[in-house]
């Protein structure tokens, strides 16, 4: 069993030391989180430390900080030449000190507190700086996750900010969907079908195949129609800038 | 039975034709097509007409056809006094014309030819003037949909503008996603687990509570380096504006 220890307490943390606590690869030996507190709905007290100083000898090193810690945090792990990664979509493994050797564990997923996800299926992006490493991030990915991807830095990058355009402005756009289903007294529901179906279309035909709307059929008469009926500026840009773009994109064709 | 005729042969016109093909409440007795070849795969040849002046008396008339065309179509209905409905979400039904009862019938779905869909599952959007055509449009709506909805014409733009936003606005975000991750050779197929996940998370929180990424948690320094990475001009810009909504949203909290 490959011994591990995860440092952080957030969102990305806290999945990974589920994913982990029962599973026969890997034995999670420790936990550091700055409050104990945070982790105790997850794992057994006496392996949580607050103090790095206090980790043990382990396989593999998880940091689960945010990106800016990153750095700070790999410096204070006081053994050396052990495989320490770090959790980042954006940044490379240069940011982890020369000590140690390097890599990159990411799991691209949208992670929130009060939301449950099934590990099974979270695509695991892995870099390494040498084979051997690689192959033993391969076999603890595996035990968790049925979606492990070799990604170098270049592609994880496009990874990350792909993700933004497909989960977090989408995600807004959902809430500017439910923002307008308020402001008209209508039940933002009535709109999630379209949505699932919306996400369930590109399993079948590529997203600029499944493009429908006023913008695609270039029907100006709609499009004018909608700017009419939006009071809010913020909304009405969005509208104008995204539609513009569905408009130079079927010109490309 | 209700005897109903639809005119059009599109895609809400074609899923709307399987529909009502096989169903106890309804007899679709005939369909309206300039090109009757279009709907040879969905109906029998013999109820295709290709003239209005050849439509039969009929207790419901669904005109599924482009929204400018409707007020044209609706005054060549020989008939009088007869339930006549469009299907569009931003016409009122005052394009119809006065001779006959007015009325509404909005599926608010994405349809494709390419992809099938459930329409059980498909919201319909109700409207008509009198209460006793909207009995008879909530049981026919009824016999093929569990999703029934009396809707006005202000609620009902409401719903067609915000289904732009979460449907034509969010399929354009995966498609720059995908460019994305083409341009730097990444499987698009790596980022499905999370379009899923973003699109099922708000069946359990709403949006603004199921929010993530840079913008959310101000981290400019990731806002940067993506805005360092983005080099299609139409892409960066979406991804200010998108930013800049995000973080303001935040703001008013």
């Amino acid at each position: 069993m490959f011994k591990i220890v995860i440092i952080g307490s957030g969102n990305v943390a806290t999945h990974l030391i589920q994913a982990f606590s029962k599973n026969e690869t890997v034995d999670l030996i420790q936990v550091f989180a700055r409050k104990k507190k945070n982790l105790l709905p997850f794992i057994a007290p006496a392996k949580i430390v607050d103090n790095l100083s206090d980790l043990k000898e382990a396989d593999l090193y998880i940091i689960a900080v945010s990106d800016d810690a990153i750095e700070q945090v790999a410096k204070q792990i006081s053994f050396e030449n052990k495989l320490v990664v770090h959790t980042s979509g954006s940044y490379d493994f240069s940011w982890i000190s020369n000590k140690n050797r390097k890599g990159v564990f990411y799991p691209l997923q949208t992670f929130s507190k009060n939301k449950a996800v099934d590990f099974k299926t979270i695509p695991l992006c892995l870099e390494a700086e040498n084979e051997a490493d690689y192959a033993v991030l391969e076999k603890i990915a595996k035990s968790v996750s049925d979606k492990v991807y070799q990604i170098n830095y270049r592609q994880r990058q496009s990874l990350h900010v792909a993700a933004v355009f497909v989960n977090n402005f989408v995600n807004h756009l959902y809430h500017i969907g439910s923002e307008i289903c308020d402001n008209n007294q209508v039940d933002f529901g009535i709109l999630k079908p379209l949505i699932e179906e919306t996400a369930n279309k590109i399993n079948q035909l590529p997203p600029k195949e499944a493009q429908t709307g006023p913008a695609k059929r270039q029907d100006f008469n709609t499009i004018e129609r909608h700017l009419n009926f939006i009071s809010d500026d913020n909304q009405k840009n969005i509208y104008q800038m995204l539609t513009q773009s569905i408009l130079s994109n079927g010109k490309k064709l």
